[in-house]
């Protein structure tokens, strides 16, 4: 038997996953397929009886709107909400607004897979001013603008204090948390939960609109490793096609 | 000079202000109108460059997807949030669900233009279990269901406290405040801010999906009376609209 139940939730297909750009911090909205992906995530929830009580989500409009449509399908849109920036996706440095597969053929298979899958490599920093910065947002304004740039440590370091300190609150108090985020801050997630090594973080990949359901003991350890997708065949299918990424 | 902006918004046309039934606590979704009515909303904002720091709204989702949109279209989906029940429209006891229309038939206009319109004469209050009662609804399980019945009075005395205590802090810490909510907790909240006895509170129209616009003082006291709204010639109109309600 649970002490509480976690439910991640990766944002549906957003525009820059469509085109096959390197996203990060940029704040571009979802698809028509990914506002499809996140309503189907809500009934999955509602049709599993895994009704949230609370919801954590980044401050980017596509876990969001993600959050929004999947809880509103789910007749749970009235739970207090809470937005940090610590579950922003990964910052992408430099990479930001570059198309995978050209940067792929630019820099070759290694560097790329190094940048995209390597736990503690960055990209090179973003120029502070440049078209996909993120330096004069207002909503980073109290954080100096945010990052330049991250790798999964980095990730994993501003993260998992965030939830040890506050989501876990919620969770020792016996309440379902949804958790709306991005590939790579659930991966950091993911990790922490399972006690998964830098180096097996690497093979990961998490894909989009799927719950993931971890019910958890007193001590937050996962009864099921991994956790549970609510659409394991989906999930599987959409896992291999976040691997993918980078292919032409 | 201002000390503090507060902006009002009534949630878009919902489906059952398009078909002329009493709502009240029944969590109705906007129609295409009122999501139209929402993105505009938040356009206006954007244009007036308006940008709210920090939402409070209430449970119920037509205000809640009437702030999503707006805030979407005005870039501030990643701001904090607030809900809570005492932003609720009224309760309308009974009459929830019933046709506007044929109630101003069966009870006579004077009866209806009391419950609709008197300061403090409630309508019947509604039988627990029935089709239209959230007494079981679980967002409401720490008030015990919520109140069967209320008039403007009563939503005066839940909601004004809450402003107060709540809402004012971040008014006072020079915050720009987005209530999106309802055509009767807004009345009841206008009431406060201007200053307006019972009686004159009765002829009060809040048009939907308008932003209106408060500039306060330090003592939380409007520049402009009855504030500004964004659009006011729609405003106008809107209004005139609210007030012919009940008519076929």
């Amino acid at each position: 038997m649970a002490d509480s139940t976690l439910i991640l939730l990766r944002h549906g297909e957003s525009e820059w996953n469509a085109s096959n750009q390197f996203t990060g911090w940029m704040d571009v909205d979802l698809t028509d397929k990914g506002r499809t992906e996140a309503v189907r995530g809500g009934k999955l929830l509602a049709e599993e009886g895994l009704l949230p009580d609370v919801l954590y989500t980044s401050l980017l409009r596509r876990a969001i709107t993600t959050a929004h449509l999947a809880l509103d399908a789910a007749d749970r849109l009235w739970i207090p909400v809470h937005r940090d920036w610590r579950l922003n996706e990964r910052h992408y440095g430099a990479l930001q607004g570059l198309n995978k597969a050209e940067t792929k053929e630019k820099y070759g298979e290694e560097q790329f897979m190094l940048w995209r899958r390597s736990y503690d490599t960055p990209p090179p920093p973003i120029e502070p001013g440049s078209a996909y910065s993120q330096d004069t947002d207002p909503r980073y304004a109290d954080i100096g603008g945010g990052p330049l740039t991250e790798c999964l440590a980095d990730v994993v370091a501003r993260f998992i204090p965030y939830f040890t300190e506050t989501i876990v609150a919620d969770l020792k108090a016996g309440k379902t948390v949804l958790i709306a985020a991005h590939g790579n801050s659930l991966r950091a997630l993911v990790k922490h939960l399972d006690g998964m090594s830098d180096d097996q973080v690497v093979g990961l990949n998490i894909p989009t609109g799927i719950p993931l359901r971890y019910d958890l003991d007193a001590d937050l350890k996962p009864l099921v490793p991994g956790g549970t997708y609510l659409d394991p065949e989906a999930a599987a299918a959409g896992a291999a096609a976040v691997a993918s990424q980078g292919a032409k």
